[in-house]
């Protein structure tokens, strides 16, 4: 009775998804979903399918449903209704299914393949805001001419103007150089001298001064700072992606009163709740490795409520691209936390009313303190 | 009926806590309470209670019915319940039901606000013995006007003084630096240099030279050598705790014969298995972090029962302050343990009387071998 | 029902143990025995015996009734029994009981002291064949005389001869040095170098630019290349044997189309099933750790079934000696891959088809799609 209490607490909780991307815009045939389904990058061997994954189990079990297929439907069957729905109503269907009421959206990543904010605002009929990816900003900027000297103070400027409307910004250090980086602000010369570098050679951006520049102008811009953290794409060595490097970094950050939120960190999230636990602005989910891990993402979830208070815990998806990822996101944290909980609640350690308040805390309410959504 | 057997003998079991501080000594009120039950050495925002955690909802759960509430009492009950008993029948109520009958003090942090090992003793009824902090040591020397230049001589003859009666030493070398430190002993002219540089300026001792001086002091003490590990306060650099940067200074030691002790360890705690499977006189717990995982302890248990031998695994706490944490680090070790040993044997994986002897391993034996506890 | 045909198929898998060494030859006594159940290397304290270990405890739950003992017998009752048996039989019965249809036998370490793979596949009733151990070829070539100007060129002629029946190779860099090393192929004079230095010193390989020569060397080899990987015997630091250190060395093998398979990774297997994701090329498994991790081995094969395709995980026991490991390997094996994949089978997130067919993958048809096993 009181099991199902938080059970039916947890599937009906609307969630703040508060690291997701856009679904995709366009059609995409089974080599390119399957494409989607790992970060990897690489073409998918001949010798075996990315669906004999715990992600592609799950979107087979969890997934096939909400397009009125039998539960583990074949792959093949899979992909043919997708095409038989066309785009968007699979979309329509996954994300609406989701039961996420607010997506903050980083829209950094192939802006173009995918929904824009108010876009999946629609799509899903519900509210959406904009997390800007501090990367972009600067190659935008790049690329409209900015010359090195006037690049310090310029910066600042743009990402103000950029960001008028935006919930959070977003830092992908870890993908463009790891988290081993000289934690100090650096001077406007050593801006300069690297800014002056790279703009001859272009490209995107992963000087460690120009990073290191971007974060700092992030925490002087006081939204909520979003950092990818652990587990990605080829780019990451995951060693040096382990949130435990940052803690020189969020000691100088701490005084300027900017929160800290660390991405994923999977399979780094036990040190990342050690540092939600001793530093007042850090905070942590473990949203990509939710979706990737299928049916062992409610291990994961489990590890990530250790040392973190509850008020320092998020959900995200962060899906970018097919909707089974938006909607596995949501699905798979609110199994994950409900057996954790109750778990505990069986066992006679916690209470049914502190179980809900804390699925609450992390699939809504924490989000919407840190980002100031009722103030919107 | 089997299993039944097995909870009554790990329920009954005296323990030795063998790395553990003392109780308060004096009463806290609610803000301040809360601080001790993280270790982030921070004050608790506005927006958040350090009640709302996993060691905060094991207080609810656990403690309350000591202090004569129910379950899961809200947290202004339960503080003003607390203050209701006065700080002594509250400490006698929780050390006594912890089940501990034995506790290895470590007396060298704040210890004006913390109970003396004899104190501690009459408190919970229990023996009590002291384990003496390396590092206090020093700072006491130096604050009774040591030169640079007689330090080395006279550091080892203070320590042999200060530990006659003791049964174990502590390094907080993970603190002060971090584990990767050259592991070789420093020669004597680089302890005096170090010695003037640090005399000079005063304050703690973290310089790598003399916490090295310390520890080989320590080595040459021959008293078992606890090292804190892991998780701890925002001093630490979580990867930088790793234990296993610590595999050059074990085999450097492991010819003098002196015991090391791996405390908390966690989240490297499999890594500490690791070191105590292949060094045979290396040992761990899991000691606070049973404490702040609350509800997940029994996972951080299992965890920790993997590679090492069980005659090279133990018990503690680490609590510090309020008695609270004396009670929950012993009955979450006992909840942990059997959860395990239970799952085992109704598996038919191991027998009930193989587990029993393990559980007296862990949670007595093993620490009364080491520190030659029968001979006292 | 379901799932007791998940728990026969998985039951009679006939498996390919793709990283194995031999039987012991000859009779051991306890304490040799003992001996062999840990990596340690170091004499087993008076005060301890290594039966009181998860791998111990397996050995009198899982091998006391193949040797028709009950199952727990007392340690001194198992050795008793195995000495009356006598080494042959012993050998005999647990491998032929532990399923395994074919093993591909590591020969690069104490190759006297164990079966050959041809006495293995005798004694089994299976097929063997050989993975040769890149370290031991060059240091039978250097015994044999060769001169460092000569060395480069001679080597890989004696591997092509040392591998012309041979499925794989084998690198022991993580003991030798550790995964940190300059993952670029070294130069034809710095070999030179480094071999004039060690040819005059002698002993086993520990330069790291021979090192990589032999990586190199195997990787032009072709033969899918094994590396251990993380948890091993005290020679290593295990935290330079994360296979995220790999990083770099892997993307620059990518393009040469060799394949990598990473051995044990205990306790950084999670970051063998990212790399595994990521890269086509890259593999892992569990083994080694399944069989010192007893009862909690199923938690570890849990953890292994994470990030990776189900095509890129495969089974090993990395048994070395007593046959007791060769036979726990596979039955951990199995009991932790049932325990898995019936918990996700009854929880309804994978279905029986699609869980009998991944044991299958990991158990048999990887290994014999890698190695090319149909062909031979």
């Amino acid at each position: 009775m009181a099991i199902d209490e938080l059970a039916a607490a947890v599937d009906g909780l609307p969630l703040v998804d508060h690291h997701v991307h856009g679904a995709l815009r366009g059609p995409v045939d089974r080599a390119g979903l399957e494409g989607m389904l790992t970060e990897s990058g690489r073409a998918i061997p001949g010798w075996m399918t990315q669906f004999d994954s715990q992600l592609g189990f799950a979107v087979r079990r969890w997934c096939a449903p909400v397009l009125g297929l039998p539960t583990h439907a074949e792959a093949a069957d899979y992909v043919a209704r997708r095409e038989e729905l066309g785009v968007q109503e699979v979309t329509r269907r996954l994300l609406a299914a989701s039961g996420v009421e607010h997506f903050l959206v980083e829209t950094g990543y192939e802006g173009d393949a995918i929904l824009s904010p108010a876009e999946m605002a629609a799509a899903a009929g519900a509210r959406a805001d904009e997390v800007v990816r501090l990367e972009t900003v600067l190659e935008d900027l790049a690329r409209s001419g900015v010359g090195a000297g006037e690049l310090p103070a310029r910066f600042p400027e743009v990402l103000a103007e950029r960001t008028v409307d935006a919930v959070g910004l977003k830092s992908i250090v870890a993908y463009r150089f790891g988290f081993d980086f000289d934690p100090q602000r650096p001077s406007t010369s050593e801006v300069v001298a690297a800014a002056g570098r790279w703009l001859r050679t272009g490209g995107r951006v992963d000087d460690p001064v120009l990073l290191r520049f971007l974060l700092w102008t992030g925490v002087d811009r006081g939204l909520p700072l979003q950092l990818h953290a652990g587990y990605g794409d080829p780019d990451i060595e995951l060693h040096r992606c382990d949130p435990a490097l940052l803690t020189g970094f969020i000691k100088l950050v701490e005084p300027h009163g900017t929160d800290l939120l660390l991405l994923h960190c999977y399979p780094h999230h036990r040190n990342a709740g050690y540092l939600a636990q001793v530093f007042p602005h850090v905070y942590f989910d473990v949203g990509l490795a939710v979706n990737h891990t299928g049916a062992r993402s409610a291990a994961v979830v489990a590890e990530s409520l250790e040392l973190a208070p509850f008020a320092k815990v998020l959900f995200s998806s962060d899906a970018w691209g097919p909707p089974e990822l938006h909607h596995l996101g949501a699905l798979l944290w609110r199994r994950g936390t409900q057996a954790a909980l109750a778990q505990w609640v069986a066992a006679g350690e916690w209470s049914v009313p502190d179980a809900i308040r804390v699925a609450r805390m992390i699939g809504r309410d924490n989000a919407r303190r840190i980002y100031r959504l009722d103030e919107r």
